[in-house]
C-alpha cells in the first residue's frame, strides 16, 4: 500500500542562517534516494505549533520505505545532520483511508 | 500563496464503531466547500504519534482559506462533530519553500 511519509520540524539554527541553508540543502538530497517519491521540502506556516519546516515523500509500498530508511544515504544524513541539526520533530506516515 | 491545511486527530469513539464512521462520513462532507482542492481523508500509520487519522486540503491562497474557515458548513462541523468527538489533533500548515 502507498505510503506518504511525512515529518515536520524545527532547527537549532537561527533563521535566514548559512547554517539553516546548509541543512536545507542536505535534506532535499533525500529525493534522489531510490523509492522516493513525490518528494516536497516545505515552509510550515501554521500558527498552533512549533514547527517551522516540513518533508514529505511518497512510496510505492513499505518495502520501498523500508529501503529508504535503510540507505547509507539516509542513514549517514540522520546520523550527521538530522540528529544535531533539528530541534523538534513530529513524524506523520498516511495511507488511503 | 498555495496552502496545504492538514489535521492529525484521534476520535473519542472506539475504532470500527458507527460513531466513527459517522464522523469520517461527515468529515468527507468538507471537501465539498467551496475553495477545498486536493481533498484527502487519510489514515496515520506511523506509530510515533497517536493520531490515527489525518485530513489534507489545499487552497489557492489565504483568501480561499479564510473562507472555508468562515464557512457554515465548516463552523457547523466544528461545532457540532469536531470539538465533541475529537480526542486530540495537530494541525499543521504547508506552502511551498
Amino acid at each position: 500500500m502507498r505510503i506518504r511519509h511525512t515529518v515536520s520540524f524545527r532547527l537549532r539554527h537561527a533563521a535566514g542562517s548559512p547554517e539553516e541553508q546548509s541543512f536545507l540543502g542536505a535534506a532535499g538530497e533525500l529525493a534522489a534516494i531510490p523509492g522516493v517519491e513525490q518528494f516536497e521540502l516545505l515552509r510550515q506556516v501554521g500558527t498552533k505549533n512549533e514547527f517551522d519546516y516540513g518533508i514529505s515523500m511518497e512510496f510505492a509500498d513499505q518495502a520501498a520505505y523500508d529501503g529508504y530508511n535503510e540507505h547509507p544515504a539516509h542513514v549517514a544524513f540522520v546520523q550527521g545532520r538530522w540528529l544535531p541539526e533539528v530541534e523538534d520533530f513530529l513524524e506523520l506516515d498516511y495511507t488511503e483511508l
